[in-house]
């Protein structure tokens, strides 16, 4: 691997969970909400159901039972069956959408900014998710996150981890495959990735889904895996020396 | 026109002579290569017969006589004419993609990463240009031209003018067209920027073809017209007080 990862030119990175926490600015955005307007729920379990249902709903994108929408409408799909399940009534439309929107406001994890920074030095940094460019730009200038280029599945029309999402993301970079290092806390989003013949790192989030779900997951032999993006630097640093 | 700039949200930039100083940065690339290779041609020539490719190459993607392909795809095509017209002999392969890859290395003009930096603070600023995805990440960070997201007729396989660049663009960053400023050098950019509902910012670039062709562009009455993009950042401040 020493050899190929000195080929490395850009690294795509997965976002949601990856680069953000979701999971406590979700549940924030919540009790501001809660607060706001008297509404008592445990905003803990309305965050994860919320995110839970964002992988059905692009399946059925996916299998052609929904047309081709992006997150942000795939989101507020989700929501309004959560406003239903909670019992929640007499949002406005702004409120609902500002609520729907706290996913363009979603707060990195404490290591992403600086590790970023250091490995754009060196490489370019690019998302690579499926959420859409108005959410990833959004969240950018939100959070602070330095990308050279902001890349996500909406440009496919097709959800990770289908190919195509990745293949674009390699052409458009113009780029080769294995010049290119997907970055994710999903061994799914990388073994897809690998598939069409990128490099992969794995940064485990054990936190992604909250403290009291602390989830472990599993490395494939090939990846390079790192605590966190300052360690990923690191790793890819001593890998040049 | 007051009203409609306090709704401007995103701010998209043409690239190519508007951004950055085509011109003076191909004369140097050719020289460099001259140096090294002994070739004693007219770089200024050969820079201004390079861009002056661009528009009918563009033209014929658009006519289907030639099949989609990006700038880079364009650029080396009319390179190689180029190279035969000059008689230009005995270059490698990698002597030819390095000099074609001289428009990913072109340098700004002097006010605009200044500027850039300025104007966003307050809105999103995005390239739209019918350079590739990867020229324009490669040149920011070239260049260091502070993007929050980098968008490219590339992402619709048109060409500026055509309406389906802006319109995406718009889609793309979640906007209303109303909502966005295309800043251009040219006026048929604007135009055709304006006629699916941008709002429009003329900022002439009088050297773009060069010391020894100052051009001059006529505003539509429309434009807000500054002479660089400190200016256009005084311009729009104003306009929020």
């Amino acid at each position: 691997m020493q050899n190929a990862r000195s080929k490395i030119k850009a690294l795509t990175f997965d976002v949601f969970g990856t680069v953000v926490d979701w999971y406590s600015s979700i549940v924030a955005e919540g009790e501001k909400l809660g607060d706001t307007h008297g509404i008592d729920i445990d905003w803990a379990q309305f965050a994860l159901k919320w995110r839970a249902g964002y992988g059905p709903a692009m399946d059925k994108v996916r299998r052609g039972e929904l047309p081709w929408q992006n997150i942000d409408a795939l989101h507020r799909l989700i929501l309004e069956r959560l406003l239903d399940e909670f019992k929640i009534v007499g949002l406005s439309e702004a409120d609902k959408d500002h609520l729907n929107r706290g996913w363009h406001r979603l707060k990195p994890w404490p290591d992403a900014v600086s590790g970023l920074k250091r490995l754009r030095k060196r490489y370019i940094v690019a998302t690579l998710s499926n959420g859409n460019i108005a959410l990833l730009t959004n969240m950018a200038k939100f959070a602070g996150l330095p990308w050279d280029c902001i890349l996500s599945a909406e440009l496919t029309r097709h959800y990770k981890p289908d190919p195509e999402v990745y293949e674009t993301a390699a052409a458009l970079l113009g780029l080769s495959p294995n010049e290119v290092m997907m970055v994710a806390a999903h061994p799914g989003d990388l073994r897809a990735s690998q598939a069409v013949g990128f490099q992969t790192a794995l940064v485990p989030r054990p936190l992604e889904y909250g403290p009291s779900s602390v989830r472990e997951v599993n490395a494939h032999p090939s990846d390079l895996v790192a605590t966190d993006f300052n360690a990923l630097a690191n790793a890819l640093e001593r890998n040049e020396k």
